[in-house]
């Protein structure tokens, strides 16, 4: 089978594996390893309250090329203090010291449980373990996967080529991520890997640039949490002359690199705590650039549109609910809505419109509401999904 | 059996009947009657989008004494057009026809889906007959606390008393609201009766100051409808001096109306689609009000906070989760966090706490969370409630 994993682009070792966090003995710490060394840049949460796992990343990231970076999900390592920010050094000591790194060449992220010390010494020998497991066969890449999810149900993986001077440059990503994601991050845990040569500021550009319009156009309930973290690593075997400027070659991947995180985003979406599909919402007319984005927004977080689409319901005046009390600028008697190609609600008026036909579209694995504010030329988006009642037990019934 | 409904302060009588708007056959008309006529104040919903009944009833708010106000449930009169709006004026017409007063003299509500037009000819029928019906026994006041309810499992009624100036004032109220329940402005419909004499503007302000800290203070899901109307009427017939300085007596009316709103607040809040128990968010220690509000407002929303308090789960992490995630200024080494009388979280650390005690506390009908930002002298607080598998239930069944 085609290895689609993050160990697929040329340069990159995996592991992922249960070392002892999550008691239900699923894999919980992954890592991942560049032996010639990587150009790297990452997003992070801008929540106030960060992991300690994210203030270390930030530090090493500031640093020089990156190396490995090491994962462990079923507790997030926040709210710990001055413990858990030595706890998060000690993990990428002990990377460097398996790997013959320096510490500051890892890259650190935290995922789960808020509040309680990290098992340190199950860590550790987990990472020994993990080192020498070391592998860039696709069943690595699978547990690496594997290791950084939480109430996932399915990893989620993502390839993209891209030809840049005639050469082959691959992309790959995972990510975990199911409730708790908010739009304004790089939502969740994210890892991409990529051959291709590039500086480390165009590098950090086009990462940034991808995020925007992928995972932080993605909203699940308008959380972002106190972990958040994308990263990207590049080493550079592609073979392609070095990208050093935004030209033709650094567009082509900076598109493909939108396309695969876009991938992932839909991925998150549909596997999102108690959803059953996803939607996206376009905003249009808007009379400026944050209008748009916001009263996208506002649809796709709304719970009584997320219910609506839940239930197959064309209820279409939760939609102009919602885009009403967003606080943007609008005209109601311009103001429209279509769900997939079918108008709703047009130029302020209900229209008589074919409810099976438009509840058959709701009920796709996905589709698209368009609103036109009626007020400007500016447009954005953004993804969401259903709200199940799974939601509700899934995040009830989980227990700190 | 004491009158504890609108009709029991003195010069108001009222009815409530079926006339049939829902297919359900439950009552969806609701009329009340100040013959002598009274002053009148209400706040409405601050959405772009607003009904044509919120509309109708700014214009005869702006004018002289208020006879009579009509509400209709089942049908929120929204997004209909030109249509709408003569309907909404249609149905005050009638009303002055059937009461001999002006049409400028009856305010009006609607509630319930958005987008269709109204059933005119059974509506201005079942004026006629509310008209005939209209008492001012409890029996009286109980159907038109029933007519007004739209997913409601029970009416929601208050009563309170003040002496001014030696006179027993009496003050009633009755709300409906269960989902769609943002904190921007006088949640949902709720009509107030009082016999107080009063000048209209200081009924206006004592009637916005106790909105803001009740029903403004209170969020099921942070939505807004389209549709949110708080109306006050004062008979003036409780024989009090009439007040007309922001004097004793006026302070004392205006903390007892804030008291009465927020017992019609938690009320709405106990009975809030899917919700089985509230509490109340207090902020203190922010640097500006606004934060105070806004952190209060961002824990209450905060759909994992609200799932964890269903499942009685001590998971304070998604409390300051929700807090770092709001934009208020904070210290994280000062900031801290109580359930009940339990601190949880305290200057930035975890605390060690009994797990079984603290969720007792949050399985009450009624707890308090409080969190310190420890920035500043600022404190604000909000209701909530929990979220419950049948909010999504009932909003993914509710077809249009």
């Amino acid at each position: 089978m085609t290895n689609s994993t993050i160990t697929a682009p040329k340069g990159f070792l995996a592991a992922g594996l249960h070392c002892g966090i999550k008691e239900s003995g699923r894999p919980d710490l992954a890592l991942v390893y560049c032996p010639t060394g990587a150009r790297a840049a990452a997003v992070f949460t801008t929540n106030a309250i960060q992991s300690a796992a994210v203030t270390v990343c930030k530090q090493h990231l500031a640093g020089g090329s990156i190396c490995a970076a090491v994962i462990n999900s079923g507790n997030a390592n926040t709210c710990t203090g001055v413990k858990g920010l030595a706890a998060a050094k000690t993990m990428c000591s002990r990377v460097a010291g398996e790997l013959k790194i320096h510490t500051e060449q890892v890259l650190i992220a935290s995922t789960g449980i808020i509040g309680h010390q990290l098992p340190l010494p199950k860590i550790t020998a987990g990472i020994t373990q993990a080192a020498q497991q070391l592998g860039e066969s696709r069943t690595a890449g699978q547990n690496f996967a594997h290791a950084i999810m939480t109430t996932d149900t399915r990893c989620k993986q993502a390839i993209r080529t891209a030809d840049i001077d005639g050469k082959t440059v691959t992309l790959a990503g995972t990510a975990k991520g199911a409730g708790m994601i908010g739009p304004n991050m790089a939502t969740t845990i994210s890892v991409v890997t990529t051959d291709i040569a590039i500086s480390k500021p165009l590098l950090a550009k086009a990462f940034k640039n991808a995020i925007g319009v992928s995972l932080n156009r993605l909203t699940v309930d308008g959380h972002q949490s106190t972990n958040d973290t994308a990263m990207i690593l590049a080493s550079g075997l592609a073979e392609n002359s070095p990208i050093k400027t935004q030209d033709a070659g650094y567009r082509r991947f900076e598109r493909v690199l939108a396309d695969l995180c876009s991938d992932l985003a839909k991925q998150m979406a549909l596997d999102a705590e108690g959803a059953t599909r996803m939607f996206k919402v376009e905003v249009n007319g808007a009379s400026k650039q944050d209008d748009a984005l916001k009263a996208a927004r506002a649809v796709a977080n709304y719970d009584l549109v997320k219910c609506a689409i839940h239930g197959g319901d064309p209820n279409w005046g939760r939609i102009i609910c919602a885009v009403g009390s967003s606080g943007v600028k609008l005209d109601p008697e311009k103001l429209s809505c279509k769900i997939g190609p079918v108008f709703v609600f047009r130029r302020g008026k209900p229209t008589k419109f074919n409810a099976k036909k438009v509840s058959d579209i709701i009920c796709r694995k996905e589709h698209t509401i368009t609103v036109d504010l009626g007020v400007g030329k500016y447009h954005d988006f953004c993804y969401g999904c259903d709200l199940g009642r799974d939601y509700v037990t899934i995040n009830a019934d989980y227990h700190t």
